[in-house]
Parts: structure tokens; C-alpha cells; sequence
């Protein structure tokens, strides 16, 4: 089996599942409970929380664990409004590609009374730092923007982005998920105020997260109750996945470069074989995005019947982002990207990891394009667009 | 060591580690995926989430898997709210000695413009089902009535306030993290609308829990996002943990019985061996209280003083719950039950457990008796009580 979708999910690694089982097996005690069990326990979590804020350049005291990177994306935007309204300040500005932690806690927080701007990506799916300080109104109280789009990996000017709403005042939040343990972050250099991470897209347990905030962001409560992690997120403390969490990011972070050097070049080669198949095209900017992230637009094709024979040949790939693949609706992302609905429906996302070696990008590409042409050679669309009766796009 | 702080949180079962390692290190698909290898996980995940609900005679679909209890309790009381705001219903129910995640949810729910009613527990611990009835408004939209108690233990008369909670149409849901596992539950004979329950109270992994709430309740999302457990609660589904879970809940209800058999006995031979103490009483009824709870008051001692000591002779106790143990106030389910401040201030949780032996109880009884009269030989309160110039209470 070649695993070609890390940016759903990604397995763990044996240094995650080492620092999981200690945990699991004989550290059980409760954080904070005070006899010795309790407390070894509550040291456990606190190296965990230290060794996730040195890979982002965060203070151990700014990151708050969450169940995932949702929460912590719609825990960013609550805190943002919270803090806004005490001075009146309720407009948000984000972008129409981010994930739908974020679009669906905006949309939530419209119907609360907030008004929101979702900048354009272009076709290139990057945001233009220049747009994002002619969004910005007296009145606003947040920029959320992601680091790197969950579905075809273009890497956002985080830094500028953060310049311009540093100069202006405005909280800057950015959903790191797909970015953070690939690509180098440090919070206080890209003037970041907060920061979304989940750690099983960098091979940590599912189910937690981190939410970074900066030094004096007062966080609002998304879950009320116990004093847990400074009384900001109750519940008793997930240690052993926070254990895995951390083991898994200080793992992953450790080989950044050599594993992005790795994975940009089979990307590349990637890229380069499906530019290949007639009438498809690559979306997204071909250099500024994810060193493991390939999507594709085919013509005449349709996306779940492209991955159901790929899985048939061994080859796990998404259409579209995993949390909305049981939806016939097109990719969002595509859409706010240009992409014609038609289009849009025959997307492919192909996402290698640090361990996809040359001959399974070969083995991809081969695949890709003999079903791509299988499948056209039933698809009614495609017998119209050969025949001139449509028109190709791409 | 003898840990004696299961209200707190139990060491995991090797069943539920077993159910786990398998989705750590194989099966570590997004459930979401179409791809066999995440049909495989979402497989595992409706195992789990249908495991759960026959333990409490729930249908799978009437389970939505959260972050654990903490969680639960929030969306279930933001739920009631959310539904009772169509109708003008803003008013809820509730008890003086709830967990925090309900109380303080309670208070932010206030804020927002309901009414709560907190209702007494009296001395023996116990609400009375004639008191909920009496205090059931037309505005009324929920009654949340904890099922155990996490610090003293007394089981609620769920069934009789089940009843008149349907017979007067309102919503009633129940906390039953101390209960889930330990005590029979069966949702549609009781008339439990929601529950709420964690996988740590019962050896499965921190981090997960699960709301039960009854077929068309339509629920309000804390965490927006993708479509996971039906649009209900975002987040890629934490397969390993879901599956340790259900592993530990089918584990430990198959031998509820005998456990609950073998703890109420060991309990109450700890409650006859520190009732001897001069000077101390158990909180919560003696009979109605879970198999493995034992608490007590001694006059003249400091808590925390009394649990670094047995700490020392290697027994985990805890003095009110875990979640508040940074805390220096005294116990508000203590003083909801009338304890005096001192008094409460001076209170001891012993929770056993299924594996908790007749010598570990001699052991426990023996060092308390030890260790009280050692502390009271510095207590300048016990000095004052024993001089006569302050009245003993207990």
C-alpha cells in the first residue's frame, strides 16, 4: 500500500507511540492530583507542553492543548471577538479557501451579530499581503488567514500578514495545521498572536492539538468547568497523547529540512509526470506550497471513481480535504481558486510523507494516468469535450 | 502504592490498551477517507461508538464521541438552551453540588440571560425528586442532575426525576462520569434524555468521552467544522482512543456485579474502621453511595497536610476532586451538604477500585487512624477543640 493522503491523516511515529505507552501503561496518575503519581504525571504533560512551543519559538506558557486543531481554530476565533467587543471591534477578514473549522465558526459567529470579509486567493492560491491591509477596518478584530491550505498546499506571507496587522493592531491568527512540524514557524519572527496545530498531520495520536497564544491574549472558554491547562480549556489533561504530541513534533521537526529537500524533489517528479496526461492542470502555485502536497484538475473525470480504482491499485489519495469527502458538493477550495464546478469534481489530491520513496512516486504517476484514461474513456463529458460538442478548459 | 483515587482517574485496562495499539500503529486511516484503509478506521469507530451504547442501552446513533466529560456537559446544557430559546425557555435545574463543567457552565449561561435553580442536596447528599418537581417552571428547559457525585459518591434518584422530568416535558440530562461503568444505566428505563460520561473513570484513556442524547434532540455544536459524528462535533475522530474506550466500558460493565460486590464490601469495612477515628464522619448516605467510595471529615486536620503523609506511605487519596485541587477554597459539594468550613477543609476521598485487595484496605485504615492523630498533635485547631475553648462539631 502506498499512503499518498498525509495531509488527512498521517501514522504515527514509533517515537509517538514510545512516549504514548509509558503513559498508558504506568504513569496514569491525574496532573492535578498532588501525591507523587499525580505529579509525575503533571510533569509529563508540562515537558510535553515545553517541547511543543520550542519548535514554533512559543513560551511553554502560550500554548494551551486542545482536542485537535478544530477546537483550537474555533477557540482563536472566539477569544478574537470576545477580546473585539469590549472595544466595539467585530469584523473578521479571512480568506474563502480555509477549512471549515474556521469558515463554519465565522459563518456561526455572523448569525451572533459579526460581520465578515473572506479575501479573494486568486488563481494561485495565495493571498495578497497588500489586500489584507485594504480589508482592515477600524473595527476589526481579527486576521485569519492559513498558513498552508489543507488542499492544495500553498504556503501563505505569513510573516508579512503578520507585519501589517501588527502595525495596525489587529490580532493575527493563523491555522497552522497542515504547516506545523513541515515548514519552519517561529511565532515571534512571523508576528503570529495565535496558532492552530493538530498533531496527528505530523505524526502524533488523533484527537489533540494546540492552541498558541501570545503572552496576554486572554483565551475565552469553548469548554467551561475544572482549572485544567490555567483555566482555559477544562478537562482532565490528555497526557499520554500530549506525550505522543510532543515526541512526534521535536521527531519530525528534528529532520525538517532533509525531509523537505526529500519530499519537494518526488513532489516535483510527481508534478511533472501528471503534467503529462492531456487537459489536466495543477492547482495552486507550483513553488510556494507544501514540500508533500501534489493536486491536480483532470477533465472529463470524477473524483471518487478515481480514488475507489486507485485504492484498487494500492493507492490511498483524496478529493478534496477528508472532512468533507462524503459531500457532493466540489471542493471549496477549488472553487475560491477558479476553478469551474465541472472541473473542481475531477480533482486529486496526492500528499506524500517522509517515507514515500522515488519508485511509489513512479508507481503514482503510472497509475494516475492509466485510470485517468480508463475512466475517460466512459465518461460521457469527455466523449462530448473530444468531440467539440464542449469546450476543454484546461 | 495503593491508589486509592479512582474518582480522580483509573489506570487503563489492558483491554483498552489492546484495542488501541492496533489503531496506533496499523490502522491510523482518517475515518473520513474513502480509501479501504479509512473505511477500515471508520469501521473500528462505529464498533466503538455501537459497544458504548448497548453498555447503556443507547441507540449507536445517539452517540456522539467529544473530548470527554467536560465536554459533554457543555454541549448538553448548551444544547437544552439552544432548543428551549425557541420556545422562551431560558430557565434550568440543577444541584448546589455539581461538577464544575456543569456549575460553571451554569454561570456562563447566566450571563447570557437564564435563570438557574440550584437545588439543595441536603445532608445525606441526596436531591429530592418532589424538589425537582416543585421547582420545574413553565420556562423551564433542562434539569441536570449529576448521577453520582464525584466526591462523596450518593447516587441520585435518577429514575423518579427521569420520570417527572417527562412528565412535565422538560429536557433532563445527567453527568454520569462517576457512574458510567460502576452502576447499571439503562437511558430509555430511566427517561434519561442526555448523559454525559469519560473514558478515564472507567480504565479507558483520557481524552474521550461520549453525550448520549435521545433521538431527535438536535444537538448544538461546541466545535464547528467539518461533518464528523454527524455535523455534530468537529475534528478528525480519534479512532484509537474511541476504540480504548468502548474496549474499557464492555470490559469493566461485563463484570460490574462482582466488582460492585467485592468494592462495597472493602468500602464499607474502610467507612468501620475510620469511623473509629473520635472526632470524624462520613459524608454522603452510607448506602446510596457508589461501591467504591469512601469520604470523611476529621475535625482539627488540613487536607492537603494528611494527603502529602499517606502519599508518603504510598497511598494516592484525594481530598475533594481532582479538578479543583490547585485550589485552596473548601469543597463546594462539602459545603453543599452543609459541612462548616473547617470542617470541610479537613475531608479525605479514598475511591478503590476493582483491584483494590482486603490488605489494601487494612493498610488504609491503619495509616489514616496514624496520620490524622499525627497531625492533630500539631494542629493549633485541634488544640483549641481538645482544651475546650472551641466546641467539637463531629
Amino acid at each position: 500500500m502506498i499512503y499518498a493522503d498525509n495531509a488527512a491523516t498521517t501514522k504515527m511515529s514509533r517515537a509517538a507511540i514510545d512516549a504514548m505507552l509509558p503513559c498508558m501503561e504506568e504513569q496514569y496518575g491525574n496532573p492535578s492530583s498532588l501525591y507523587s503519581l499525580g505529579q509525575a504525571a503533571k510533569d509529563i504533560l508540562e515537558k510535553a507542553r515545553a517541547d511543543v512551543a520550542a519548535v514554533i519559538n512559543a513560551d511553554p506558557g502560550e500554548i494551551t492543548i486542545t482536542s485537535g486543531g478544530s477546537e483550537a481554530d474555533n477557540q482563536a476565533l472566539r477569544t478574537a471577538v470576545a477580546l473585539g467587543k469590549k472595544n466595539g471591534k467585530t469584523h473578521l477578514i479571512s480568506t474563502a479557501f480555509e477549512h471549515h473549522a474556521i469558515l463554519h465558526t465565522l459563518k456561526a459567529l455572523e448569525k451572533e451579530g459579526c460581520t465578515v470579509t473572506l479575501l479573494d486567493v486568486h488563481e494561485d492560491g495565495i493571498v495578497r499581503p497588500e489586500e489584507v491591509e485594504a480589508a482592515i477596518r477600524p473595527d476589526t478584530c481579527l486576521v485569519s488567514i492559513m498558513f498552508a491550505n489543507n488542499e492544495i498546499g500553498t504556503i501563505q506571507p505569513i510573516k508579512e500578514i503578520g507585519d501589517i496587522c501588527r502595525r495596525h493592531s489587529v490580532l493575527f491568527h493563523t491555522d497552522a495545521v497542515q504547516a506545523v512540524g513541515h515548514v519552519p514557524i517561529d511565532v515571534k519572527a512571523d508576528n503570529i498572536d495565535m496558532l492552530s496545530a493538530s498533531a496527528h498531520k505530523f505524526h502524533g495520536p488523533k484527537g489533540i492539538g494546540f492552541l498558541y497564544a501570545k503572552k496576554g491574549i486572554r483565551l475565552t472558554n469553548l469548554i467551561e468547568g475544572g482549572a485544567q491547562e490555567r483555566g482555559k480549556r477544562a478537562g482532565t489533561e490528555n497526557v499520554a497523547s500530549a506525550a505522543g504530541m510532543a515526541a512526534a513534533l521535536k521527531d519530525t521537526a528534528s529532520r525538517m529540512r532533509e525531509n523537505a529537500e526529500h519530499m519537494s524533489a518526488l513532489r516535483d517528479s510527481i508534478i511533472q509526470g501528471l503534467s503529462l496526461i492531456p487537459h489536466s492542470a495543477l492547482n495552486g502555485d507550483a513553488r510556494k506550497r507544501l514540500p508533500g502536497n501534489v493536486n491536480f484538475c483532470f477533465e472529463g473525470i470524477e473524483g471518487e471513481s478515481l480514488l475507489l480504482l486507485l485504492d484498487d491499485r494500492g493507492i490511498c489519495a483524496s478529493s478534496g480535504s477528508a472532512c468533507t469527502s462524503g459531500s457532493l458538493d466540489p471542493s471549496h477550495v477549488l472553487l475560491a481558486i477558479g476553478s469551474v464546478h465541472d472541473v473542481a469534481h475531477g480533482s486529486l489530491r496526492i500528499t506524500i510523507g517522509e517515507d514515500t520513496t522515488a519508485e511509489e512516486a513512479d508507481y503514482i504517476v503510472r497509475n494516475v494516468t492509466e485510470v485517468v484514461e480508463y475512466l475517460r474513456g466512459f465518461s460521457p463529458i469527455w466523449r462530448d469535450l473530444e468531440s467539440g460538442k464542449a469546450q476543454h478548459i484546461l
